[in-house]
């Protein structure tokens, strides 16, 4: 756990020695403007959720775009998620919880409205990998040699990112993980919830929530939507207004919302060498403004880059 | 760096052979709830600066208290914002700047505003402690020692809390770090800025500006009026139309409110037995909610318990 920090001190004591007419350092902005094309991965409007508030007090549109997460992780529960946006069970419902440095919550605040058939009752196990799958053995060999030694964690045994997610391991199973504007589903003490009851976090990673709660998604667009909204003052933040309820108009598929074009996105691939570098230099800030690099960085503090490809 | 989540999973394995029967395990709030009297310590109201914004668009009050970080540390700038305090240089300015998942930022937007006289151009050396501080050898050693193993930390060689706020060390130097709620000052590249602009984060602990700026309070109470403000569409988000800033009505300290009873706040020490058990509790949290306890917990995620004091 010490190397890190060392290195670091290391970088500091370095700097004064460092050229003074050498290239400006690169900066996280810089690495990701670099990139090239091949390095950027298209995430398919399939696996996104466009969620539409109601237009806010200035009548201004508000709209939350979710990825949902891949294969193989949380899969029980985004199938259910699916199947509630197809049913469109969340047109009608509302934004009914919001905690300051907590989350967001939406969905029937009232749990009266019935859900479509077809829903999945997932299992515990489902929160990580199952042990021994074998398509993610090396992932989990990956984390755990802690790919990136920056991404030291109090929270498991390494960190790290696959097809552009923060996942943790403690060397059997392999987790996504709950970071600032994560998706997760809301559920009771005795059950794993079906999806229809959703948060986003607002705020500082509840890293506590992952393996208790399914992982799910990650809004990638719009989080201020739901970032600025009042905090709840009710039991646990719930609006104890119903006038407060921010009505849901519509959640849809990404490649089912009726406008065009459908909304695409793409995010840097994290096994690419443009990623590599941007967690290097996010740990290691050496740009003019830093006096002091990290040396380290938090899984969840390394936010992946993500960009709307403009239409053409 | 692999203890802690090993003491994790040896939880995990061992929690189906917990009793059935026996009490409820702890939660934080129930450790919190049991604290003595005498774990709690009052916070002076001259340490508090009492921020008052202009109502809302629904006339209700907004007011953000922030606690001042104590000596030894960032002094040279905590002076400078109770100068500005007493001579009410606030007064009339406003927030202007506010990022999503960053910062909220407030003074004198055009910066034109003159400011005080006998504020102190502060070094940089004043963002940690001075190596070889007497009084702060001790803290080195607590901290380095990871009093509290479960606060593994990427960003240094050691994190724990001191009279009630968060630290880490490179084990010669302390310094207080960035967590959702801290407020630090704002600077241009070649200055450590005088304190008249200030910041409030709001979003996950931007841990590596620890050392790069100063961090100078907390804010204790009110956070959602700034949280909750509209992100800024101009650069770096501060707000394009100068009609979105938020007038700030008065800054004040807290000896120095006008109202009656003066602002009273107490933190659970961190040198008691009781914070000790929070910690823990929240690195390993066993009530039914939590079906795996994290077995770690990062230092901006403990959340130092702070309550206001009921007049009477």
């Amino acid at each position: 756990m010490r190397l890190l920090p060392t290195l670091a001190l290391a970088l500091v004591l370095a700097a004064p020695a460092a050229a003074q007419d050498a290239p400006e350092p690169p900066t996280p902005a810089s690495v990701v403007a670099a990139a090239p094309a091949s390095d950027w991965r298209a995430i398919d409007p399939a696996d996104l959720l466009v969620m539409t508030l109601a237009p806010d007090r200035d009548g201004d549109a508000r709209r939350v775009v979710i990825q949902l997460l891949p294969a193989p992780f949380s899969q029980g529960w985004v199938g259910n998620i699916r199947t509630l946006a197809k049913a469109r069970w969340w047109d009608g419902t509302s934004v009914y919880r919001v905690v300051d440095n907590w989350v967001a919550q939406w969905g029937d605040a009232d749990e009266t409205k019935p859900l479509p058939e077809g829903l999945r009752e997932v299992p515990e196990s489902e929160y990580a990998s199952l042990p021994g799958d074998s398509t993610l053995q090396e992932l989990v060999a990956d984390l755990a040699a802690a790919e990136y030694p920056e991404l030291f964690d109090p929270y498991s045994l390494g960190t790290g990112h696959w097809n552009g997610w923060p996942f943790a391991t403690d060397q059997r199973h392999v987790w996504p993980v709950h970071c600032y504007g994560s998706v997760g589903v809301a559920r009771s003490t005795d059950t794993t919830g079906t999806g229809a009851e959703l948060y986003a976090v607002i705020g500082h990673a509840p890293r506590q929530l992952d393996r208790n709660i399914a992982v799910v998604g990650r809004v990638i667009e719009g989080i201020e939507h739901l970032s600025t909204l009042p905090r709840g003052k009710g039991e646990a933040g719930v609006y104890d207004d119903e006038a407060l309820r921010v009505p849901i108009v519509s959640v849809r598929l990404g490649n089912e919302v009726p406008e065009l074009p459908q909304p695409v996105f793409e995010y840097l691939a994290s096994d690419s060498d443009s990623f590599a570098e941007y967690v290097r230099v996010r740990a290691n800030r050496k740009d003019a403004f830093y006096k002091v690099p990290a040396g380290g960085i938090d899984v969840c503090n390394v936010q992946v880059p993500i960009r709307r490809v403009p239409s053409e």
